[in-house]
């Protein structure tokens, strides 16, 4: 994800080309990014940090030596190293000896090829009791009967501009939903008020508490960086998606492709954007212009007619170009390229308190939210077969492949082994992360049909619907 | 529509009962409404005036001979007085000889039963030439070859607290729709710039244009309440459907339904009018709070915990109730009763710059959006039938018939007339607004299954896709 977040772009402001300073390291993070690398393959532009605020801390061995990976993983030191690898990007899964994750969840990750000094993905998958009990860490289990009303959990967080913002979530986000759903209890029915209704705005809160809690602990620089976060909740029938950020959720339910999340870009939240700087042109701190046109506008084109598109609109029109309409756009680029601020490539998420436009005071923040959409399935309205399977994945999955890609490798994998057996939601996660990295050649991570793998972190989950867990 | 303006909400404001002062009538409108009675089946709230700014002209002898209709219909002085009829509620078609509406378009309305004085839907429907040429007034002609490009336009206007809106949206929309489009003949193709994109930012600004246009000549007292726009444009094989409120555009193609719009009011609307309320609490004037609670909140209940729902929230959540959430809230109610500001029941729409709070001087324009969501079809995508029909409707056709139902009677009325007989589209228009207005019984309009009709104004226009029109 770090290549989503760029520093100056040359024509705003000239930088001069010395490095932001970096402020003191974060104390409590367990995963702290060095400086990032050029990827060798990189595809888009060059990472860098943005802004002085969310910098990353010195190289220093306590930096590296407190690196982090999901405790299901259960790794060793020496695992630890090699999850670490950027020149061999080990696939790592949860070992195949021991107790399984719950519903025997398939899960898969690889760190990336050089664009970030640590894998700033991170995972958890729990099993949650809303009456007091709490799993206990390392690989949750399955809830015995008697225990309690619980919820299943699985979340994909990726960072960028740093680890710290993913890690927090990674251990935090899941109480804060449980922390909201002990509201449940005091529920009274009330008209238009759904059951469903309460735990998708359970979710919803938990995400801005979050959030809130990250803007409280970076002010004694606790959290560096943001992260896009996507979570499920499975709580009394029902699979509660919530999304924010550019991971990707989709069902695979007897071959056919049913979305459960949407990216959140600046292309796709362009009009939500522009609105907030039509509303609030402060926001823009003189720099920047609400409005969008197919291309950068020159001086000499002043009082030319333009194209563009505001905040309402869908379309272009034309419009005389002012003096205003010279400043920076606010959002500008093209698919992956595309910038809110000329600085990230993705709108919605947790952290990116300190995130400023480089070389300036101007916060990013309030562009960014922290609201993920909450989609909802219904697991009892049809019958599912061992086969279907939810599939989370971050980006670096979904940049080269396509939902129909993973759809059939789906079926590939899946049907290589027998209905009953447990390893293969681990197999299908890794074989869709292998499929997005490639194997290294032409000094790059090549795909079979020659173009360039992906170059980023890599995770997925696999979530059975119908599969061997004790759930049903 | 009227009834979705309502004036004071008793527990708001106390305003003594006395009705608000009426400012000179308008002097070019030419449908200036009269004060509006109670309807005898009215299903929701009595509607009223709302504010003093848009109330309308005292019932003089001048203002009931200024009522306009569609001058397609061709209406003789004592057509139009029948048309004005409440107690009759004859269906208005345009007259069986002589020339017929392009593409052979059904047309057919009916006034209220007596909601307000007059109709306050307007219709329109014209052939439009981009290069210098203008279609004769009266009923439109097809184009003749080589008569340069032009564009087909269908337009249905559902005014509110007065007809003046609505009648100048139909006299004037097309032409800036126009105006807008003369714009395509510079353009040059650039990157994600497509010609259907143009067109739809060109319909987008005339929306704006048309509205601010209404803004500037209401100082004149030139216009009066608002209206909802649902105009279709077909230009170059593609047609275009574009919505301001809550009208509705349906295609029904081989027995399917396709929609071609969607409905916006104080319910479908509720993140963005709360999002504008967080940004501009100015805009609230300290009467109203943009949260949603599930009931009213009252002041024993300070501390308490409620349910709430913010412009960021699908789901409910409980917080504890604060002073400022004693504040009416700024969207209330449900389905045909939700309002925004105790007021007004649609949320999108041409005009209404005089309207306010009753009692208050709080504008509710700014919370009202002039721009329409424009869906396009592509007409060339697919072989149609004679059958295939795009049908508009104002929210009086909708209130009391599904999408299923129109679709039964397009199927049940065009199959008994020859395939080829052009008459068929205005009869199948005239069975639609008789089934959704009834007939009068037990002191009110009813339908055959003795639920209420519609007691609004009713228009309609069917449209073939496949017709014996001129244009395939």
């Amino acid at each position: 994800m770090l290549n989503r977040v760029r520093s100056a772009v040359a024509h705003l402001v000239s930088s001069g080309g010395a490095p932001p300073p970096r402020p003191k390291s974060p104390d409590l993070s367990n995963a702290p990014s060095a400086q990032p690398a050029v990827p060798p393959e990189a595809p888009r532009s060059p990472p860098a940090r943005a802004g002085s605020g969310s910098s990353a801390p010195a190289k220093t061995v306590e930096a590296r030596a407190s690196f982090s990976r999901p405790t299901f993983l259960q790794l060793s030191p020496g695992g630890l190293r090699r999850a670490d690898d950027h020149a061999g990007r080990a696939v790592q899964s949860p070992p195949d000896t021991g107790r399984r994750l719950p519903w025997s969840t398939g899960y898969a990750e690889v760190i990336n090829a050089g664009k970030s000094r640590h894998n700033e993905d991170q995972a958890c998958c729990e099993v949650v009791y809303l009456e007091g009990r709490r799993s206990v860490s390392g690989v949750p289990r399955e809830p015995s009967r008697g225990q309690g009303l619980c919820f299943y959990y699985w979340g994909l967080f990726d960072g960028h501009a740093g680890g710290g913002a993913a890690e927090m979530a990674s251990r935090l986000l899941h109480r804060h939903i449980r922390e909201q759903l002990k509201d449940l209890s005091c529920w009274s029915s009330q008209k238009e008020v759904t059951h469903e209704s309460l735990v998708v705005g359970a979710i919803e809160n938990a995400f801005q508490f979050m959030d809130e809690q990250m803007a409280r602990e970076r002010r004694g620089h606790q959290v560096e960086g943001g992260c896009c976060a996507l979570v499920v909740v499975y709580l009394l029938g029902k699979v509660y998606v919530a999304n924010a950020g550019d991971s990707r959720a989709i069902i695979v339910r007897n071959g056919e492709i049913i979305p459960m999340s949407r990216e959140f870009t600046p292309e796709t939240e362009r009009q939500r954007l522009q609105l907030l700087g039509f509303l609030k042109p402060e926001l823009l701190g003189g720099e920047f212009t609400h409005l969008e046109f197919p291309r950068r506008i020159q001086p000499k084109e002043l009082g030319q007619r333009m194209l563009y598109r505001d905040q309402n609109m869908t379309g272009w029109a034309y419009k005389k170009i002012e003096l205003e309409d010279l400043r920076f756009p606010l959002v500008c680029g093209e698919g992956k390229k595309a910038r809110v601020m000329a600085t990230i490539g993705v709108t919605r998420g947790l952290g990116d308190h300190n995130l400023k436009v480089c070389s300036s005071t101007l916060p990013i923040k309030p562009f960014l939210s922290c609201f993920p959409e909450v989609r909802v399935y219904d697991l009892t309205q049809y019958e599912h077969c061992p086969d279907d399977v939810l599939v989370l994945g971050t980006d670096g999955l979904w940049d080269v492949t396509s939902d129909c890609e993973v759809a059939a490798t789906v079926d590939r994998v899946l049907s290589a082994y027998e209905p009953n057996d447990p390893s293969r939601y681990t197999a299908l996660a890794q074989a869709l992360v292998l499929g997005a990295r490639g194997t290294p050649r032409d000094r790059g991570w090549r795909l079979p049909n020659n173009k360039l793998g992906s170059g980023d972190d890599i995770s997925v989950f696999v979530i059975p619907l119908g599969g061997p867990g004790s759930y049903s």
